[in-house]
């Protein structure tokens, strides 16, 4: 399948409503606040707190998407808030091409890291292998988060501070 | 001095903010966020992501107030976003006496868990004694979170699961 990547439009938001829907790991709650995400997104084309990026399909159509943005408060600091694959397109490389084109526009926008936060619970337990995979550290875990016997994981990416002070205008 | 505990009112924003603007740990980024929350509050009676508790003087000014809420996608934790005291009020118990509000109310509410998040920076150094003091764990160190040379810690405190679990009903 060829995937290409593009910035979300208002054509989008009942198809990724679709996807969310089918993705099993996914409780209600989660769909509710990622469509809330979009929604923000689409409705006030100046902000900036969230970004989105999407894959699409020959047919334009989405097959995954990312949203992720500024850690509020931080200078450099940047959030994955959510990434999600259409389960029938998994296994093709789509998270791992989305999460490459974050890692790009955060570090092309000074970003010193990438921080990820997910469940313990067995249905990231993929999820979690792959962030691991892709160069990120489980930094944290803080016990019962979610709810009792479900922990919150903390994986970050640092990015060069070679790279990042060169970026900034630094002579060294 | 004498000092009570209230809820908060559309007549304290002004004074909260003079409050806001005369602490020196908080840069202004922090205190425009700090009155937004306030702003969230008054302007949205119903919403329940942020609740307030003011220390008044004898003259029903604020001397100090915090703001906590549940955290998104959680069951049972709560997040302790500000606790500030009007540095004229300093070292008067006012920020143990709202801690201990907000431990009692988030216990009624069934919270399992009170977190907080601060900064490394010496500008918090007796902030982060104080969490230790009142039983606070610091369970995480995010390193250069804030900016380079600025860490996140998160501070935690677990409360009784027997308690918790006589509150939602069950035998035990």
């Amino acid at each position: 399948m060829k995937v290409e990547l593009r910035n979300l439009k208002a054509q989008d938001q009942m198809p990724l409503e679709r996807m969310l829907a089918s993705i099993l790991s996914f409780d209600p709650e989660d769909r509710a606040l990622a469509m809330e995400l979009i929604n923000i997104a689409l409705d006030q084309t100046d902000q900036k707190d969230y970004s989105f990026i999407l894959a699409i399909d020959e047919d334009d159509q989405p097959v995954g998407y990312t949203c992720y943005g500024p850690t509020p408060l931080t200078d450099g600091t940047f959030d994955l808030y959510w990434i999600a694959v259409d389960p029938r397109c998994a296994g093709q490389g789509i998270g791992a091409l989305l999460l490459k084109a974050v890692e790009e526009d955060i570090q092309s926008r000074g970003g010193r890291m990438l921080l990820i936060e997910t469940s313990s619970s067995l249905a990231y337990e993929q999820t979690c292998r792959f962030y691991l995979k892709k160069g990120y550290e489980l930094v944290e875990t803080i016990r019962d988060f979610y709810r009792q016997g479900e922990d919150r994981l903390t994986f970050i990416k640092y990015f060069s501070p070679d790279g990042y002070l060169k970026r900034k205008g630094s002579p060294l």
